[in-house]
């Protein structure tokens, strides 16, 4: 079972002390009452991983523990078979000890795209919404963050998560299965990131009064979203899928997000980056048995997505609360 | 102290029964935890109200109790005087035993404008949602609703409408201090209106779910909303203020609303009617001692409010569950 | 399915309305989560009973409805079958259109003891707590109340009653599947019983305080329970079983008794019946399938219980709130 | 304020980790609605208390810590001077740096008459239920326990601890400001010692499952509690007052509580020690300005409480569970 202790060990002393008053109660509840059917069947996959030495970590170009040549052939082929029991693996991709976990999306063109408009992490409380396997979280860690947090509610990504955690080893990065809607007030982070969230929320306005909670005085927030073009009124809210994705509420255009974002007080807001997904940074692999973006745009227009709306556009949006 | 027991004893057994699961501990926790500053001093203006004999009660062309001369001279000037002490009255006009309340709405005007657009309501479960002071719930019980409940968290509103009961005394006609987010999902009124709160929302699409979630199967919303001119992807969200109002969120084109709507599952969606509000509608009165229309709009431009925006402008939309 | 919503309608506007902020929900949550695994059989049967008119009810002297001939043969012998499906029956007994459920006790002997020392009941509120299958609240209706609650967790025993009720209708008459630490405090009673209750009670002392919190001022308790012999120090704790049951906790002498209804406000305690259960009041019948009395105590020695306990002694207290 | 992230801090990952589930919110409640009207005062008064080196200590014999001399004439007289805000002290003594805080009970006594029969506390988990000011919590420290809780819902008791926590400094020594009936089943410790509580229990049999629910299978329990002579059907409950305490409830005789324990599923039961309270134990002194045990009792026959039940007798019992 997943063992929260060391990071409530960690909280206690330190400036999410305040989390301990709801956070323990909550996961408790996830453990007893909403566990994945698969989850034990996960647990064991994780307990089958082989031991290595925790060497060569470099979390900051790419994240990736040791060698080829740690593992013999034999505990190679193993972890790679253990870990192919976690597909789909979307974001990443990882290096771990020879083994390339190719994943679906290469998440390190996204933290090329905002490394340099962000912050110094050094010595920073970091927050990351929506984190997915939790690629970003290393990335931020190696950055020099001194403490990571990340949340997502999807079983799975944690288990991929603790996967790496099982080679990478820094109780300083943590990964909790939470919703964002799960979280109280901590006005604790120094910065912020919610990065492929804001267009699954029915209410975006809510969501980023939940973000802005987080942030101390004054932190960053650093939001990734779905835009469109267009002038500051200009807000698409597709129909039943988008992408063939369920669940996409609100596509503003980056002035209109902007204006969102003043009017929930944020300050100081910027767009730092607007880029059009490319296939070359979403698209199928190994590591995933199911469609990829190249399914999901109309074959004929690369332009549009297979339902005809305008094919993804992503920006990012830096400000402060 | 407003007391609910005859509510509680008539929807015991009929189609809202299931409503005492949540209802009776909520009213007591407002009525032991919330109730407004001057709640008390407000029930004995209730409490001396004169008496007078129920008689030519008029719900169908107007909300009207007796007639000139029911009252003395001395009763009349009172009930102006005590009446006066729940200003500002905005939604009306009522006509008490002669006595004309002049409210800033002429919300007789928004009914006659949807009257003949929505299903006949003979015999029906009808709920208003942000009701104010109740004006249109007496106006769906004259045409033939079985059984009227308002909600509006405003507690002035409801001393109003306890004023005007206190003369028609129709126990099928009930408001209730609540908000929309504190409703079970019913699923039980065969109409449900929701005028002049949309706009209010910090989420729209959450808005038309709970919406949708106290209708019957097939039932009919009848919305009216502010509206903005543009395509299905064109959505203001002012500033701190519109029209001086703060707490105004999201103003969509009369199309964009269409496509929320289809979106959230509702069926058979129509715009209705259109309409720029006039100052003829929503203007100063000497029961209300606050700006009105005229104050809100740009003295030079009556196309614009103060702010800039484009003035108020509404639709109202009729779709079926 | 039970269905409580004539209950909620008579209590909406009588003394017990106040019982809406609780009742209602406790009520859905036990619909929902804890019925009976039997419960739907049960309810099948309860459908299937015959239907007679409502004739000869008696409940002053005995709980009788009808006559014999009422019922044809057929009918008589289907009501018979239906009914033992709710064996055991234990507390009555009950004729029901010449059917003689001749339970396993005797209860209204216990009646017959207590009903010359109780306050008149004429237009009274009365609460029975464990009543078992009603059996007393007939008789407190036949002695006038004006309205009768029972409450008893057990739900066969709730079948029970509905099957007499199908009979005798009497909508002032109801039994309701709780426990006492489920009351509010009503405060609204005139009478409570609570007979065969207190030796269950892991804390007497609690007990008595949710007794009184249920009585008006000066409302009146029928208390009636186990005791032993002795001074105002002896109490008899028992081990694992008392006369076979379990759960048996404190049996006080009759002056314990009284010291601890004084130490917990009560006034003006008398004991009005003390009576050793002979088995004749007690035994076993065709209407239970069990061991009854004869089988509880020393076969050698009628004066103690088959673990060497004192046998069975009853004592009836009445107090004032 | 009080802080208790130490606490949770060493919980996190020791055998008490279940406790952060309930207790961080419990704490929080209670500092946000629950602080005594004195408690800001109280603080500051533990704020200015003098640093003194931590030297000295001894917990085997005493509650002792430094010496005469280690602060000058001023700190001393301004220490006693500040402690003195805290009276009454009931339960000591302590010695703290020369100054001899000479309480109403001389708790050393109670502890040597236990010492002898308890388990070897070395290593071990200790909870002391209703510990006071936690004299005895420093004792169980000094007799080799690993890590000790005291719990107590009188919050001078916690400023007392804290006041000589701030000399001792000892951070396995702890004590919380809750009742027994926040506690929930821990079954972590390996003795839970409960003194002096059992009596102010309304519920005695529901007191003994909690205390057993906080032990560890096989774990030990040092009950202490008022008794009378008697067999083991003797029971005392007295009237409003007993000894001038209010909030007495059953004082059993040795056999009917050692009975009780039985029913409960404690093993190996004994009678340890009983022990009629004398005045030299507990008295009056410079520390207290209340009355003390020669007020409470028959000035004339000092074998009975001035209310004239049998004088305080305190029996130790020891069991397993």
């Amino acid at each position: 079972m997943t063992n929260f202790s060391k990071f409530y060990q960690q909280i206690a002393t330190n400036r999410l002390s305040s989390w301990l008053i709801t956070l323990p109660a909550q996961l408790d509840f996830w453990q007893k009452n909403n566990l994945h059917g698969e989850y034990k069947h996960w647990q064991k996959t994780l307990d089958a991983l082989p031991s290595a030495q925790q060497t060569n970590v470099d979390l900051l170009h790419s994240v990736s523990v040791g060698n080829q040549g740690d593992l013999n052939e034999g505990e190679s082929k193993r972890l790679e078979n253990l870990l192919k029991k976690f597909k789909p693996w979307r974001k990443g991709p990882y290096h771990i000890h020879g083994l390339h976990i190719d994943t679906e999306w290469r998440s390190d063109f996204k933290w090329d795209r905002l490394a340099e408009h962000i912050s110094d992490l050094s010595n920073k409380y970091v927050l990351d919404i929506g984190c997915g396997s939790g690629y970003h979280l290393w990335r931020m860690r190696g950055a020099g963050a001194k403490f990571v947090v990340g949340i997502d509610p999807t079983q799975l990504f944690l288990m991929q998560f603790n996967a790496v955690q099982h080679f990478i080893q820094d109780e300083k990065v943590n990964l909790l299965p939470l919703g964002v809607e799960q979280l109280p007030e901590l006005k604790a982070f120094d910065t912020v990131f919610a990065m492929g969230v804001l267009y699954h929320r029915r209410s975006p306005i809510d969501f980023l009064y939940q973000l802005k909670s987080q942030l101390v005085k004054g932190g960053e927030l650093v939001l990734e979203t779905l835009i469109v073009d267009g002038d500051e009124n200009t807000v698409l809210v597709p129909g039943e899928r988008y992408a063939k994705m369920r669940n996409v509420w609100f596509l503003p255009s980056a002035k209109a997000m902007c204006a969102w974002m003043e009017r929930c007080g944020f300050k100081n807001i910027r767009v730092v980056n607007t880029d059009i997904t490319a296939v070359d940074e979403q698209r199928k692999t190994e590591w995933i048995d199911t469609e990829s973006l190249s399914d999901f745009l109309d074959p004929k227009d690369n332009s549009k997505t297979i339902e005809g709306y305008p094919a993804p556009q992503r920006a990012i949006f830096i400000a402060n609360s």
